[in-house]
């Protein structure tokens, strides 16, 4: 797909169509993905700032068969959102309005640039809260979490980021705008295009305007705690405990031996203190009467080495920055290759059990962390070198675990999306005919094929 | 789409085909549906009993083209499942097992039979439930709840049928069997065809098996109350207010006048006492510490009149046998045209008013109640005569309701679907680039067009 057209021919209404090669080389690549991948150079950065931009972007894209890579704040770890040879890289950065409040209603409606954070401290001055939470709240833009569905440590309690669209314009390949879903909590009046368009990585349309639900924050106490465990075993059961005793906690993040000698070292910590094996932090952000005493039940029951529990403002934000520093920590020791996958509550033991096992057969170091109350995981495996191919043992480490996921009904991918990179492992996740209706159906929405070609499907 | 060839030929595996007349009549129709339609015979009615059965079918009906329109209870208000001219009545009551319960993987498998009650009390056994409570829920199936995404008075805590189905087996229209989603909680690996398959009322393949997440039981104390009102318009606010305060009751439920009236007569009540013009039935499936109080509040705030709230378990059944009656006791009046509309939440006091005005102008009885707390209102009309067609004025009536709703942002459709009813008025809320876009993604799942033709898009 390469055409001789002139790029200078774009005319927007109110955007910039920039083509000096440092704004091509920044914008043409995802920074955040940290598998080496080819590098490209698109043919030009437009940076829109109105609906209008985006669709005289796509008109002229359809017209001339230029591929459209859309992006937020490029925080794809899947390179989801690099340039293609002779594409145009369509940054919706700049289109980061919150156009409205409407809190009798419930809801925010913002252009796809609003950062996740800033949309959610917003609505907090109205006790409300924008409930997605992704580890990249404070740099990912809400047109990001649509496009991947992201998730979060809410997630649990709140659901991942399809839960609170209820409406959106989208911009058709065409150039064509249109609307679905509407401002309702409830909506059986059309087959469900909405949810289709959240999650699919800018393949079907480019998201410009996101109606999202705003939830009260809750009334009542909340309680944040850490636990230690002897084992990973130990801690998955715990997990268990806790869900089934109905506590309906709004986080329940597991961290291996790996990830707790690391934050003990970027944070100056001692949660490795009597040789914990393994950590839980959780959060009941609503705990009724008596609540407090089931969750130290459950978690003595289930073998806790110590838990540490409290109500105080400070020492909550300091439980959550552990929690939300373990990247970073794990990122002194060199380049983490992060995976991210789902598996049935039940077997969150077992796959947990396997990934340390795989990694020790294959000589890697392995932060294994993840929102364990929805059965997602992120192994995330420890490179030294800094750049340069994955190497082989590494891959074949990859490959077993993603298989073993796949063998016991897990998903290969979570909240991170699909990108490039996840796409082979999701031709053996899926059947023959889903992987052949998916293409039909980008087919009736792409039919040139210029929308983020080579990803998602 | 007519063809001569003789149902005869149609061999199942396991269940049974039958051109019985009384039969043929019987499951010809949707008797729930109260609107006047034209009834025809099918060609033959078949109860499947396995997923090899339904392929049977519909390699069948693709083979000669012939319409299938897939049952399951028959619980359809909209003509949803209704026989069409010479096609097959492919009836899924006999798939009803309850395949599996797996409470570590915090899920059920289902044939799509099973009633949505039996589920319920499955689940409850281990101390789970099933959330999604559609008012048919002791007669309806996981598969008709499934095929319409029902929703219910839980819905407002705990979503709609599709917050609740986590992966699904299809038999498309060319007999060939898929499976979407999987039985994790957090999924990106592919377009969401599931939630495409939730609410397509039978037009894009036929749901032969349903995996659905239970829910633990809520930890803790509930509480359930009535509160009386001067207005509709206070009681609307109330519910703003309850819901504002961060409490997140688990059902806020609105009865206008007549319906207040038609509940005295048929349970012998005096819930209308001192002029009560509007009742709200509520309930806190958890109530924190205070929780009682702070709803207190809000109601008095909100012009409560009088209060009643209890903890006491047989007063609870009481008090939500009312709400759940009250059909029945409108019934006594006529037959009830049941419209199903969701509004923008602020927009609730003003559409309950118009309505009200509506039914005024027109000389309509408006039994007028719904699931206030997410803005869903059924608007029911009361006719006097139980057959014949709908008077012009109360058409008249319907028109200019929903013509409203439409305008505020509204659906026509929120919990009980499309059908063939409906039609005329999804036509009008949706764009046609909208309605395009659904007959194209029909086309893709359905290119003969034998599968609930004439139905949902």
């Amino acid at each position: 797909m390469t055409t001789a057209v002139d790029i200078t021919l774009l005319d927007l209404p109110n955007g910039e169509v920039n083509t000096e090669e440092s704004v091509l080389d920044k914008y043409g690549y995802d920074e955040w993905t940290q598998e080496e991948t080819s590098r490209t150079l698109p043919r030009a950065v437009v940076f829109a700032e109105s609906i209008a931009d985006v669709q005289a972007v796509l008109r002229f894209a359809s017209e001339h068969q230029i591929a459209v890579v859309t992006q937020g704040s490029r925080t794809s770890i899947v390179n989801g959102s690099s340039a293609l040879s002779d594409g145009i890289i369509l940054s919706l950065a700049r289109m980061n309005h919150i156009i409205d409040i409407q809190i009798e209603n419930q809801l925010a409606i913002v252009e796809p640039g609003v950062l996740n954070g800033t949309l959610d401290e917003a609505a907090r001055k109205f006790d409300y809260f924008y409930a997605p939470d992704p580890g990249s709240k404070p740099i990912s833009t809400i047109g990001g979490n649509v496009a991947t569905n992201a998730g979060g440590m809410s997630s649990l309690k709140y659901g991942t980021t399809k839960q609170a669209v209820l409406a959106l314009k989208v911009v058709l390949a065409s150039g064509e705008l249109i609307e679905v879903g509407a401002p309702v909590l409830k909506n059986t009046a059309a087959y469900n295009l909405l949810d289709l368009f959240v999650g699919s990585e800018g393949t079907l349309g480019v998201i410009v305007e996101i109606t999202v639900r705003l939830l009260p924050i809750p009334y009542g106490a909340s309680v944040t705690g850490l636990a230690t465990f002897n084992s990973m075993q130990d801690l998955t059961y715990a997990v268990q405990r806790i869900q089934a005793s109905g506590l309906y906690p709004s986080m329940l993040e597991a961290l291996n031996r790996v990830s707790i000698e690391a934050l003990d070292q970027y944070e100056n910590l001692d949660l490795g203190a009597r040789g914990s094996q393994a950590l839980l932090i959780f959060q009941l952000d609503v705990a009724v009467d008596g609540a407090l005493e089931v969750a130290k039940q459950e978690l003595q029951a289930a073998g806790a080495v110590k838990v540490d529990v409290t109500a105080d403002v400070e020492r909550t934000k300091e439980i959550i920055k552990i929690r939300q520093d373990v990247f970073k920590a794990g990122a002194q020791y060199g380049r983490l290759i992060v995976e991210d996958i789902a598996v049935p509550l039940g077997s969150l033991a077992t796959v947990v059990a396997r990934a340390e096992e795989i990694a020790e057969k294959y000589q890697q170091r392995l932060l294994l962390l993840g929102h364990a109350g929805d059965g997602n995981l992120h192994p995330d495996f420890i490179l030294e070198s800094t750049e340069g191919p994955i190497p082989a043992e590494l891959d074949a480490a990859i490959a077993e675990l993603l298989t073993y996921v796949i063998s016991v009904g897990g998903t290969v991918s979570a909240e991170h999306g699909i990108g490039s990179l996840k796409k082979k492992w999701v031709d053996q996740q899926l059947s023959p005919a889903v992987v052949q209706l998916q293409k039909q159906i980008k087919q009736v929405f792409d039919p040139q094929g210029i929308l983020n070609p080579e990803r998602k499907v």
